[in-house]
């Protein structure tokens, strides 16, 4: 049974593959499903944000879209309590980005340092675009659309929403109190490290996906980063820099134990890579078979994401009659 | 009875207030009250655009809006044949805005030179805007969306087109045919003088209005700038910098036999304004008459705009469709 008076919730992911990593997962996905207990969650997949980046192969994004809200599916959102839907399936998104676009100087967009690094690696048909600059107004329409409490993010994701949080402010300001102040739903949740020993990013292929079989799963663990002091088994380890004891702390319930033994030189790194496929893939493998029903029925996901469509529409209709009013264009 | 085969034209006026006047009656207005015989006229009023620089203001834009499609209508727009529509009414402008804004390089709207000039002018809340920066690509939304042969423009709007035909030609290079080369649909019409002399425009309060009653407009008149080496009336005019012999070339159908009894000292300025008022006034009686009637029933107008906007998202829905195919967003 729903409680009336439930807290809204805002957030989503990008559609630049068809499939989430770990990364993802315990980096924000699983902490979703946990907030589904307190709040009304609004879980999109923005797939016109893809468009900065993909535009010159756009035609993968809706397979991708399909994919990621699979893996939202599958790590636990539940339809029934959450809205799970495409940012384009829901046109008032480009209405509010038109009008906070007039609203946004464009100095606030120059600042933005994710809008010069990514300025820095595009090239060629995807060359910086109006878009891409106006990614953060593109944001803060996906959220303020909702009028959410908050959005929930990491510690890293702080700045990103204190652009939202200033077109909002501005936004009232001109045209009176229409968008609440956001608030950030911080929650501890470990930054992934990938098999590289870098950060876990598609863009450095260094991921393990949610979709992976548990064999890709062990081929990658067992081709990992680990400690390059650590040559012989009983060498003494240092767990901080090795992609596998990252992952070990993060899914094998002993990793204290493991994570001690590696550092007295107890264990080897064949041994630890071991253990470790073993807690990842059944740490993921409830979530891998809810993936693997919901492939054999991409119907029924478009039907998921068509009914949280409808559902997000209703809302951001609503906020947009309040736009219009307060700005005086009905 | 309307042939089937009409090429459709697309035009437009941004309600930065709510009254046209002779500049833009004689410039445009008249032209497209003419190419309603050959064509489908779609005739919009780009709210939205004036949000670039009404921004602290934009309370107004609607009533704005109103009064240009009464002029619209005034002037001879017939809403059995054309449709007279709202920007904001139809929301698929705000879509192909957000797509082609993903389309369009930086670089191409940094270096357009109204950009320039506008950012040059503007002060505090409306201060430079990443919407003001998308104009021409609003603008390019706005005329594609139709899929028209072409746009009615006076030569100095040429360069303004071809910012629409670069997103229109980079669209189709990226995603498949969709969009027509648009023409220029170029027409001979006059660049009316304001009353001191310089270009009419509203910003230079220089302007007669299509809803000046007679006396407003002969006391604008009288008040205009002449030839200022003409002190008595036998001196000999100079006619070519003469806003009141501007006026009799567009409205005196004798204005031949006017201007050269000026350049000879054969009339005075005093009797030279007072036939231009009532060549002005008569010019005009017809459209201000019908003014009148409609400025009784404000509810005609939003039922004509209802209806345009009606007529206007059926082509606009189509074209969005073929759009998302082509980019792979269903």
């Amino acid at each position: 049974m729903k409680r009336v008076s439930r807290k809204r919730l805002l957030s989503g992911m990008q559609p630049t593959q068809g499939k989430l990593h770990l990364g993802n997962l315990e980096g924000a996905l699983r902490n979703w499903v946990n907030l589904q207990e307190e709040y009304d969650l609004f879980c999109c997949v923005v797939d016109w944000h893809a468009l900065t980046t993909m535009i010159d192969h756009s035609g993968e994004i809706y397979e991708n879209s399909i994919g990621v809200a699979t893996d939202y599916l599958a790590a636990g959102i539940d339809p029934d309590r959450s809205a799970i839907f495409l940012q384009s399936q829901v046109k008032e998104h480009a209405e509010l980005y038109l009008l906070f676009s007039m609203c946004t100087p464009l100095g606030w967009l120059e600042r933005v340092p994710t809008y010069k690094e990514k300025r820095e690696l595009l090239t060629g048909y995807a060359d910086a675009s109006h878009g891409l600059l106006g990614y953060p107004v593109l944001q803060a329409a996906d959220i303020l659309l909702y009028k959410p409490y908050g959005v929930p993010v990491g510690k890293d994701q702080v700045p990103h929403l204190e652009l939202t949080r200033e077109i909002g402010r501005r936004f009232n300001y001109l045209f009176g109190n229409v968008f609440p102040e956001i608030q950030n739903v911080l929650s501890e949740t470990p930054s992934m490290m990938g098999m590289d020993g870098r950060k876990m990013s598609k863009s450095y292929d260094n991921a393990i996906y949610i979709a992976d079989t548990p064999d890709e799963t062990a081929m990658k663990i067992m081709k990992a980063f680990t400690d390059p002091l650590k040559i012989r088994k009983d060498d003494p380890g240092h767990p901080e820099g090795c992609a596998v004891c990252d992952l070990h702390t993060v899914y094998n319930p002993n990793y204290v134990l493991a994570l001690e033994e590696c550092r007295q030189g107890l264990r080897g790194c064949v041994q630890n890579k071991r253990e470790c496929i073993e807690s990842v893939n059944e740490a993921l493998a409830p979530i891998r078979a809810r993936r693997r029903v919901l492939e054999q029925d991409r119907g029924h996901v478009v039907d998921i994401l068509a009914a949280g469509a409808e559902k997000a529409r209703a809302v951001a209709s609503e906020t947009m009659k309040e736009v219009r009013i307060a700005m005086g264009l009905p």
